[in-house]
């Protein structure tokens, strides 16, 4: 039989699986959207490649919740079948997969339905192409496979058949002998999958994804105060069973048990006095490396990326290309300042590489502050400070980076920025103290002034990858001592796995974090990144595509072509290799620099009140920073 | 309030889980039955470290299936509760946890119930001793809170209370507000942990844990059956979503998507030829290392470990303590063999390291065995030879170990084993060719003879432990090229993780192999096992306990202790330093010996018909080797 694979079975970008999957022996395959979306190539090479490696694409499935949809949204999902109609034309994939809709909106209504796929059918009948309808094991109202087959019968169009998916009818116990009920003819497509059976046992869920009080989705502080309120005062004690605890630091782990206990008898307690919460970034600070010394002065349009040993140099250009100006330097340490709005990032000329090292919190009471860490256990890190510096505390997050509590600009606490010398450094400053110190003479080209008024206002969140078995630690650790609340929790395919993403941000949305996870077992050193708000991205845009499109990171077409019939959206969008999200609230375009190290930009605005993060566009950014080489999450 | 912690929350040994405990600050723990077998140190010594750290021991959990059981096993209940209870003396617990039963002879008899529990009270009572019940969230019976609490009332006795579970209670979703319907003072103590809610979720499921067709549990076969009665005749495509195919080598998943698809249609053809089924064990190989050259001879009673570097001499030390004789040695390669009963073990002066590097099957039929793996895309190794050596065809394995077809010793084909010089070796033969040879003046001591008529009957079985991320795809391999069928799945702890091991074996069991997965992400080296068969284990035991003390694996005193509260054993098992297990068919004993380089021995003894591995006691055994330092697995 014609033997055939989904895409998304294999790793690596679009053109690595299917040179696998060639490699292999099979026949055909079915491309996975996103796999497609994230390619550089259009889809008629997609089509010219598969063939050249003697594969067909059997299969594409570009569609969710298409049936029994309002009036509306089925005209939205109409005009988007036809762009994707058009769209598998140019592949060259002759069936589109339609699962049966998980959404809200869909009535259980069976007549409603299959009048929706006879219209798709119809539809599709104009294109040569077939319509596969299948039931979701979690279908809303179609979830068997033998009701998705008498929506089917019902719609009765020649271009209208189902698939049989293995994992959908086996997963829920179904009888598979009523297959033979239906006409092999009308069988369009047949998907198999195997599973473990006991992924489903609350026995597996207790022995190895039990986790500690305040990382997963329990109410444990409900529960202990009924426990209290029957007059209980035995011990609190933790009984976890985690794969991950396991085969992690058994000091670690203990610690961040204790850090759970503690925050969770500061839940009951309606008198703590709780975290101080953050209001603000007062700065992020990259490593530069010391390899090399930083050159100023923006890059000149057409640049490319320069070679990694150039980090410093490409920072620095970054910035300047950014609109950041240089503001300050410290006297004694390698440091610069760069302004813009009331955004900083400080240089750092130290380092084996370029990274994210160090965050700057706005805080009402750093001293509060560090107390507070303190008495959650985290490490209060030891300041080398000189006399005449402002205090300035930090302590260390899980993953190592360092968090400073700041109070700038204020008249009843010192002022950090104090200590940067403002006026221009000359050009013959005697060099900084440390060895490696960044030469001073190569500081000399970015007039050194008050900040900028670019369109950059502010920084918007920072995101860290965390490694794997640390990742509920971070999230626990975030959440009790700095108060920060997660906000979402996502998964973003990969070319090489999965990312675990969750955002956490405090309750006026001053301070916004991301904690990535980085993959299971991964050696590889993870990325970060700061994001910056902007008031004007489409002229930031314009103007880095004219001066500097090298420093931009690259977006493939087909990203834009699905953006099109999902939402209506200008061409300017595309003009400008911006991406675009939406929420409930609001809207939110982003653009991303090149990587230079671990560490990149991301330039953001979000109108209306946009909550989110763009996660819907990180796999994109992901699969093109694969493709680039440049490390992996 | 009291903050502690269960042992099983945190990795490392007892003694390394208690230092990081204390260090971040707990008062109490709850010690892991687990945790405590595999400790050499005498309760009493764990008292004392426990107190030295600040520790208390607040909880022991030794008892299992407890209530509501029949008449016989309550009797062997009270007795096993008897030691136990004599155990937490020598520990200084106070308090005995009992979950509720998951046995299938437990009666739905909450009278009955109550009384058992009256009765271990009563005893408990005795020690000094309180027990607090507590609801399983998959008990057979009592599987909520408030049944559990009703239990306890019925039974009525101060020295019975019951425990609280946060896991158990919002697991199920109960409301924990009926907990303020319970005395604080019959709480004997909360148990808390937290978890993420998506785990039972059948989307979670599909989309993280799907696997290739023959690697899971649903009957897929069945399904393909019905839908080509349809009439069907389409392609037959794999939509598999696995968190591990994402990350492993595209290509090497493709290869095992298409292993398992040919075995599909295998599986669908009645008239398939189907695997040659391998017969029996012709030989297991090991590489010895080139650093040193053989030296041969036995050790002398009261050896200790031998140095790394001398990992030649330390097999060759543990083969002619088990009772092997050297047989023969090869012309031209620096291969010696080793003979008992019928199993052969070959040394190999190669390699970079003690390792079991090859095994040799025997099959009716070599040749269709080599074209069968051809035919399931297994790789065929190239075989240098010269002219006069008998052919001998080699397949390797996912994790690179050789696997080589053999007839031996039939009139019907050559015999390998004739390619082995067996007259004894002249002291002054040359350096065979390969430079890093043994030097063949060292294998002198050892007469070479016909094999000795030892306890040690054959090749058992052999353990090879697959890396994390290609455990499924070991096991589709030796299922669909060589026949094995996956007989048992099991989880056993170790100090640093969780180890899957899945034991495969033939249809008559002349070929048995354990898979055991390496602990996700871990980089080290994989241990693995051959497993000897013998009839006179005891008299092995005696022989090797009183001659070479040094090469065998040292058992925890804790170990027997449990195992005669468990079983009606005599002391001889404790003696000789034996483990033991049974199941419904009979029982069985076995031995370890050190480990050297990747590998080590078993001796192993079935009885009545035995058909597991004791895996049992496959975390005493771990833990052992991890607190010698001998690798991870």
């Amino acid at each position: 039989m014609r033997k055939c694979i989904a895409t998304v079975s294999v790793s690596g970008t679009l053109t690595e699986k299917l040179a696998a999957i060639a490699a292999a022996g099979f026949d055909g395959v079915e491309i996975f959207e996103n796999d497609l979306i994230s390619c550089p190539l259009s889809p008629e090479r997609i089509r010219d490649r598969a063939a050249d490696l003697g594969l067909g694409i059997d299969l594409y499935q570009p569609l969710r919740d298409f049936e029994a949809a309002g009036p509306a949204t089925l005209k939205h999902n109409l005009r988007r079948a036809e762009r994707k109609l058009r769209l598998m034309e140019r592949l060259g994939a002759g069936t589109l997969l339609v699962c049966s809709s998980v959404s809200p909106e869909a009535a259980d209504d069976d007549e409603l339905a299959a009048a929706h796929l006879h219209a798709l059918a119809e539809l599709a009948a104009r294109h040569g192409v077939r319509v596969a309808y299948e039931a979701l094991a979690w279908g809303r109202h179609v979830n068997d496979y033998l009701h998705a087959w008498r929506i089917v019968q019902l719609a009765d169009h020649p271009n209208l058949g189902t698939c049989l998916d293995s994992f959908h009818i086996l997963s829920r116990g179904s009888d598979p002998i009523g297959i033979e009920a239906i006409p092999g003819d009308k069988v369009f497509f047949l998907q198999l999958a195997d599973a473990p059976l006991p992924a489903m046992d609350v026995l597996q869920w207790s022995r190895h994804y039990r986790c500690f009080p305040g990382q997963g989705g329990f109410d444990v502080p409900g529960l202990v105060r009924h426990v209290l309120n029957t007059g209980y005062r035995g011990p609190l004690s933790l009984e976890v069973f985690n794969d991950v605890f396991r085969q992690s630091d058994a000091r670690r782990t203990a610690l961040d048990a204790m850090r759970s206990l503690i925050a969770l008898e500061e839940a009951l307690d309606r008198r703590a006095p709780g975290p101080v919460i953050p209001t603000g970034f007062a700065f992020a600070e990259l490593t530069t490396g010391t390899a090399t010394a930083v050159r100023t002065g923006g890059p000149s349009a057409g640049d490319t990326v320069p070679p990694a040993s150039g980090a410093a140099a490409t920072l620095v250009g970054l910035l300047a290309a950014l609109g950041f100006t240089r503001t300050g330097a410290h006297p004694t340490k390698p440091v610069e300042m760069w302004e813009q709005g009331a955004a900083r990032i400080l240089l750092n000329a130290t380092g084996t590489e370029a990274a994210l090292a160090a965050i700057g919190l706005e805080t009402p009471d750093p001293a509060a502050s560090v107390r507070r860490a303190e008495d959650l256990l985290a490490p209060v890190l030891p300041r080398e400070r000189a006399p005449e510096e402002a205090p300035l505390e930090a302590i260390a997050a899980p993953d190592g980076t360092q968090i400073f509590f700041c109070r700038s600009g204020r008249p009843d606490h010192p002022d950090w920025t104090g200590d940067f010398t403002r006026a221009p450094a000359p050009p013959t400053t005697p060099a900084a103290t440390t060895p490696a110190a960044m030469a001073p003479a190569t500081v000399r080209p970015v007039p050194v002034s008050s900040p900028s008024s670019g369109c950059v206002t502010r920084v918007d969140h920072v995101a860290l990858t965390q490694p794997w078995h640390h990742f509920d630690e971070a999230s626990l650790f975030y959440r009790s001592v700095l108060g920060l609340r997660p906000l979402e929790s996502v998964e973003v395919p990969e070319p090489s796995g999965l990312l675990r993403s969750r955002a956490m941000a405090g309750p006026d949305e001053g301070v916004r974090m991301v904690l990535n996870q980085a993959r299971v077992g991964a050696g590889q050193t993870p990325w970060q990144h700061v994001a910056l708000a902007c008031d004007d991205l489409r002229g930031l845009a314009r103007r880095l595509r004219a001066e500097h499109p090298g420093l931009l990171l690259p977006i493939p077409g087909n990203y834009y072509d699905d953006l099109e019939a999902r939402h209506d959206v200008g061409p300017e969008i595309r003009e400008l290799g911006l991406l675009y999200d939406r929420d409930e609230h609001g809207e939110f375009l982003h653009l991303y620099t090149i990587t230079v190290g671990r560490v990149f930009f991301e330039v953001v605005e979000r109108s209306g009140g946009y909550r989110g993060y763009g996660a819907a566009n990180a796999a994109v950014r992901l699969a093109v920073q694969h493709a680039r080489g440049a490390g992996t999450a």
